[in-house]
């Protein structure tokens, strides 16, 4: 089992006060802090090899292009990706959502076809979409939930058709944190011709992906929710499906031949790559991924699964706080979503802060959800590997000192 | 005037040996290096107040939100424009670029409209545009090069007339160094009711822009090039423009309300900035801001010219030795394009490299402009601030060692 206690000492960050109090970071769903192996990275990277990567001959260009290209070697074993060639380097999760809609999209959605997504999908992975089935006179189908927060693959079955091409759900709501059925959703959709889309950025974090073994079509995910820097994600994508689409951005390192009114594409992966990548983003994303490797997927996963089994309870406890999602800790990742009765989520959270507990409010990008769920907004608290059952506790202190304050005007 | 050698205290990363010879690092045009106060600022963002932007209460998210938000600032203040709601964070030059041309493109250009560049534009100020014009049947016209190596004015007004739609141009060559003549291109394209849109990659890092002095519609650049982060870019655009335009990545942040079928967007800027930003990437750009006009953009371009006005003599008094492009310092940035006859410019550059020389080799992303001038390519010399007269002595004896190396099979 993991040793929360001593992964700590890998982010300084979580060693400040705030407000007085001793920092409790539950908002890793929003954003992950970074170990200082990756930070040292960076730093390295700064001040011995930063230069510009693939077109150099001179020595730091070359360490500079070994670094970058070695880095997505790592992200391509971490997610046990076929080739190097299938794993394109974007700014996020986002960016990688809507290549995908903007170019898989282009190329094979017609007039009549369905894209398939859910009512529990983040926005990255709703508009893009809206967008495409705008645009090319397609439709928008959404598979419902359950009462108690579950996808429901029910209606996914009657949702999923001859009609439909595209299938894109996310791995874990950002939300409630349930982990969703893909497996099913995968065959589903391969026995209708359709593709599947996966928006990793709540799971890839958190648990052990195999694309392989999923035998999904594309997965996104982004850096900074896994230990890693800003500004850069991944899109995974099935070489038959790459090789057949169009690169969505323009410019220097993803060409053959620039003629005067038309110009010829690299190979995979730089043919979507245009212009000078995130170097050191790229680079950091891979310290991030021997970071989390080393410590191993299914043990983080299995950590962040014995948080919920102990938090949940205690704040299902507390009356008049509401949990919304999946309860058991066996479908659930760190992510949990609540409300405390009479008390808008923004006030909780402000409230949370004064106790040193950063926790999130609002619609989470994911205002379809909150609408079929019936509630304006929510409070989520989100654990990761470095979290503590101590942090745990925390919260809950937080939580009753919240109710106190607002019962009785004093904490 | 700049004290070169004090500022080079600020580069750790240039105080090394390159195979055992102290390292000359002559690739700025491709990247820059990054002082330690940019260094320091991205460790301090991810050490002490790392979180999501915008969306969050908790004391991190809103340390986080200001200093962003505060490097969003500090870039409309180094370029001059009206308001920050005009400055879009972006990858890079590329992807301020494409949006352009995919955002205003899509929206205002028609068939049988004219789109203007020149003959030495980089790919990514090529690409994009070709894209545009196949797709809207538009057509795309390109300025001539006298044979000094400057974009003819009288083509120019040859070239931008009625039909004209936009010219995109850029300030200074990628190539052949030189400071384009844009304050008579933008006149030309606004009596042609053109919009003007400047590819800065190569001039914001080096010398003072005005965008409001200079009354540009667009004007792109990169922060990797001017002492910033890799990953952060920057698309000014007039609001009149903006306002109309629609966003090209669609996801969290950049929404007011998400329906099940159709959204609305936020306002300016972040209408525009789906998802989780590079966050760290956009502060580290304010650093690198706060960095140059420390030093004062006026001063870096005198300092720049009077490198080049140092080694374009040496240079071309070798034998052997063609310098492309113009070769006045007085129209000229640190970028100088040159061949040494008889001698692939790859094999010059490897050969320099032995010596401690970084310099590039190649297309330089310039492929219509290498074909323009009937080069196959060219090794490329770019100085920047904190280069001496020393690097450009070290350039010289370096050029002598390598044509006696390949006439003599010894250095």
């Amino acid at each position: 089992m993991i040793d929360a206690q001593k992964l700590r000492q890998d982010f300084p960050i979580l060693h400040q006060l705030v407000n007085d109090e001793p920092l409790i970071y539950l908002d890793n769903a929003a954003t992950t802090q970074k170990p200082e192996a990756v930070l040292a990275k960076l730093a390295a990277y700064y001040h011995q090899d930063n230069a510009n990567v693939h077109r150099g001959v001179h020595t730091l260009a070359e360490r500079a292009t070994q670094s970058y290209e070695g880095a997505r070697e790592k992200v391509r074993a971490f997610i046990n990706a076929k080739e190097t060639a299938e794993i394109l380097f974007t700014r996020g999760t986002t960016t990688s959502l809507n290549w995908i809609a903007r170019s898989f999209g282009d190329k094979f959605v017609k007039a009549g076809d369905e894209i398939v997504i859910s009512y529990m999908e983040h926005h990255s992975n709703i508009i893009p979409w809206q967008q495409l089935a705008q645009q090319k006179n397609a439709k928008l189908v959404y598979i419902d939930i359950t009462p108690e927060g579950y996808l429901d693959l029910a209606d996914a079955k009657r949702k999923i058709g001859p009609k439909t091409k595209i299938v894109a759900i996310a791995h874990v709501s950002n939300v409630l944190g349930g982990i969703n059925p893909v497996e099913e959703l995968i065959t589903l959709a391969h026995e209708n011709d359709a593709v599947m889309v996966i928006d990793g950025a709540q799971a890839a974090p958190h648990m052990k992906v195999d694309v392989q073994q999923l035998n999904v079509d594309f997965y996104a995910f982004s850096g900074h929710k896994m230990c890693g820097p800003t500004g850069i994600g991944v899109l995974y994508g099935k070489r038959k499906w790459l090789d057949q689409m169009e690169p969505v951005e323009f410019g220097g390192e993803m060409i053959d031949f620039v003629n005067l009114y038309d110009s010829t594409w690299k190979e995979l992966p730089w043919k979507f790559e245009a212009g000078t990548p995130n170097i050191a983003g790229g680079i950091g994303l891979g310290a991030a991924v021997d970071y989390l490797s080393a410590i191993g997927m299914d043990e983080i996963h299995d950590y962040e699964q014995s948080l919920v089994d102990y938090v949940m309870p205690k704040l299902k406890a507390i009356e008049g706080v509401t949990v919304y999602g999946p309860q058991d800790p066996k479908d659930h990742t760190g992510v949990i979503a609540f409300n405390i009765d009479g008390l808008h989520p923004h006030d909780v959270a402000t409230a949370l802060d004064m106790e040193g507990v950063a926790v999130r409010a609002g619609h989470h990008c994911a205002q379809p959800l909150l609408k079929y769920m019936n509630v304006p907004a929510t409070a989520r608290a989100s654990f990761y590997f470095y979290n503590t059952k101590k942090d745990a506790d925390r919260l809950i202190d937080a939580i009753h000192k919240t109710k106190e304050f607002f019962q009785h005007g004093t904490i």
